[in-house]
């Protein structure tokens, strides 16, 4: 068996997580969304990525959702008494992470790379890919003007209404090493729940990406991130209304009718199904909700249970 | 009252802070040793100015002679657990230092202004220059081959003999913007107890450092490092030993005999005054060990009433 996820961060990496509890390690690789990475105080920082490797290390912070559980903040305290910008919470452990990476990325060692030496150095069997070894930063179109994604996501709380996605320099990515051949060998592809413009939507922008979904024999799987009407995690249901779509799990399936073979609903979405496969798709309604640990193995197990 | 103290590390640490409460804060230069500094994990180091500026705002650790009180080492810990090199032990607080600097040092900001900027934040009055905006690492030739400083100092522990000290790129250095006008203008200049070939070495050795102390009219006098043929602390009287000389004050008022009008050794090294004088300096003997805030004080007050 070989599964491909394709993940954003918070439900992505629940859900790789779910995966990595009923796959083995080898037959398991998580393509995930960069698009979000940023420097801060000199130290590149990739949440996504750091958010999925947590999870799958079991160090993750299910409260907040980014970040290590029972990290401390000393660092940024003191920035803080410095009179510096602190909006962006990066942890004392955390920080361990980007230091590293920064340092690495600096000697000219590539961000696949590293994430695959950060895999080993917290003992995580499972390959974990960056989408591409491309800065490729999110720049968010609002009503106040264009940002970048943190500052619209973190500092601005997701306030501004956004009116379009830009993926910088996307068109010259190339996806990372391992990631078309990874989707080559696939027997299931699932694209996690993870929001379908900021989170899968720069995964899926990287030339070559979506045409190797295409050639794979390979079922695509997506879950929806939205249940019953709201999105789970994030401003996944305000941009949808920005899309001027309605806040619907139909409206991602829209979004993904091009590559997507099989449209996973919540099981309160069930009367959606009909709908969804008018469009050419397959659907499934299951329980997607993965507020417990239990709950993401389980999904993970139903989901491949269809598809494979 | 115009007061220039060229500091190395901890010894020129206690000093200036002795000077601090002595001296107005406007009225006190400190110009530092930048030969030690080097690049941890990404991150700009500059362990002689930071020194200075922890003990001037009194958070330093007097126990360490490095670094800030009661600091925590979460970061250098996760880093450990990473598999990372951490010989160098910085702490959290620390860490806060060295990531603004280097955020800054990549702005194209000069590691002077950066210097201003940080003991503004950090509330500290007094001028703290670096001896030069260049860097100028200082290379130790060993019976064990070249290393930088802070290997021998700090991995090797001092371990190694010593046969020279090249500052590389001292040539083409300059000294930083404020330093031959603090200079020029002093009408009292301290060389602190610090080591003459690694801390107050780089300094002299800075072009136009020695001409400008030979054209001031201050006053200059400087405070021997060794305490009866024992070095305070650090690996001063190695060195001298290493360089073929005796490991006694009068050793370290000859290194000083071309810039230095008044030698200034403890009251226990009394008996070698005549022996000082004899090379053509002024001399005194005074209570120099800084084994107490008050003693600092002390120091400070009676090395004004002697100069000026």
């Amino acid at each position: 068996m070989n599964v491909v996820a394709l993940a954003g961060g918070v439900g992505g990496a629940k859900l790789a997580a779910g995966l990595s509890e009923v796959v083995a390690q080898n037959e398991l690789t998580v393509v995930v969304n960069t698009g979000d990475d940023f420097d801060w105080m000199g130290l590149r920082i990739c949440p996504d990525l750091d958010t999925v490797v947590y999870a799958l290390a079991g160090l993750n912070n299910p409260q907040t959702g980014w970040g290590v559980q029972n990290d401390t903040f000393h660092v940024l305290d003191s920035l803080r008494s410095m009179g510096c910008d602190t909006w962006f919470r990066v942890g004392d452990r955390d920080l361990a992470t980007h230091l590293f990476r920064t340092r690495e990325l600096q000697a000219g060692i590539s961000l696949s790379e590293i994430t695959r030496a950060i895999c080993r150095m917290i003992g995580i069997g499972i390959k974990v890919l960056p989408m591409t070894d491309s800065s490729v930063p999110t720049i968010i179109d609002t009503d106040e003007g264009t940002m970048p994604f943190q500052d619209y996501f973190v500092r601005r709380k997701c306030e501004p209404r956004t009116r379009g996605f830009t993926f910088h320099g996307i068109e010259n990515a190339t996806p990372a090493p391992g990631v078309l051949s990874a989707l080559e060998c696939a027997n299931a592809i699932i694209v996690c729940p993870s929001n379908p413009f900021v989170s899968t939507g720069p995964i899926l922008a990287v030339p070559g990406l979506k045409p190797a979904l295409g050639a794979s024999k390979a079922t695509v799987a997506a879950v929806s991130p939205i249940i019953a009407g709201r999105a789970v995690k994030g401003p996944t249901a305000r941009m949808l209304e920005d899309a001027g779509v309605a806040v619907c799990a139909t409206s991602v399936a829209g979004l993904y009718r091009d590559f997507v073979d099989i449209f996973v609903v919540d099981v309160a979405d069930e009367m959606l199904r009909p709908q969804i496969e008018s469009m050419g798709l397959g659907s499934r309604a299951l329980p997607i909700l993965m507020d417990t640990p239990q709950s993401r193995v389980a999904l993970a197990r139903k989901l491949l249970d269809t598809i494979i």
